[in-house]
């Protein structure tokens, strides 16, 4: 099962610390992303939206950081990471929903700018980081994990860019309890670092 | 079970569409969004994040408009909206992350400008518009559904800001696959339309 991949892209790191907290084997393949890669064939055969990670298993071919995690968690991580009951699906999809708009138009999209030199609107992503910062600490002042009462794919997703905040400029100490939530998943068995985290 | 509505939110749409299609009873409830009644309490209590739809079905309250569509199809709708294999879920995740991110932040945001006075960058969201437009084109150009092949919450979750896409000066008549996909939608058995669609 390979797993298309930028070592600096949160998007791809959700892939692969869901991959190192299940035990999930993947075989790492290094994109040239400042060489364009994942802008053309044959990335794009896999990908046309040209980015990563793209997971490949088999006839299998999966876009998108969320869906990549449902699979993983689904077909070989078990149900402790992505149950199978509809209504906790649900409340997993709530920040599936949220790391896709809310967290990647916000931190993720401040770091792009500072880190990458991307030109988007900075005062608008940390407009949106400061709203969403404040609702996942609120959330997070009553609840360990965002979805259930253990880890799952939810804080898989939403963890990256959380986590890596400072590298677009945002101050994460006013937010005690996503510091502690922060810590709380560093600690799990099998935590996988990537820089910046 | 009620859902909290607003007849002009696209994002609510997606659940009055996926009830009506696949038969499962709602209780709509309007909100007087104008007057911000979501934005406090016994709402807000509901859903900090201060947006709709909410969904409450007894003890269990989501938000976002894709949670809501995973739980209602899951519980209510059968498998055929919402299949159990993980595989068919990620692939419909693919594009419930694409509603959440690039339909979202481009037709979506430019109808937020045109119709509601939104002060969003209208530019960038006409960009990130043609974008998944000539994706979702290209996509559909050999698929007839999304996800699938049949009707899922992905084309739930999509359909309703492609749908409303004039309403925020956005041509469709380019993209004829788009328009073909929005035709087997309406002729969907029980299809329910919403202004503007």
């Amino acid at each position: 099962m390979k797993l298309y991949d930028l070592e600096l892209s949160g998007n791809c790191y959700k892939v692969r610390l869901l991959a190192a907290l299940a035990q999930i084997p993947l075989d790492i393949v290094p994109v040239d992303f400042l060489g364009g890669a994942h802008k053309r064939p044959p990335l794009t055969d896999l990908n046309p939206w040209g980015e990563l990670p793209i997971l490949v298993d088999g006839d299998r071919v999966l876009r998108d950081s969320q869906a990549i995690l449902v699979y993983l968690a689904g077909r070989y991580g078990g149900a402790s990471w992505w149950p199978t009951e509809p209504a906790l699906q649900a409340e997993i999809v709530q920040w599936l929903s949220t790391a896709a708009n809310e967290i990647q138009h916000g931190p993720g999209a401040a770091r792009l700018v500072d880190k990458f030199g991307y030109t988007i609107d900075k005062p608008d992503a940390l407009r949106r980081a400061g709203r969403i910062l404040g609702l996942l600490d609120a959330h997070l002042a009553t609840h360990d994990w965002l979805a259930v009462s253990r880890p799952t794919i939810a804080d898989c997703a939403v963890y990256p860019y959380v986590a890596l905040a400072s590298e677009g400029g945002i101050d994460l100490s006013p937010y005690a309890h996503i510091g502690r939530w922060v810590a709380r998943i560093k600690s799990l068995p099998g935590y996988l670092p990537m820089p910046g985290t």
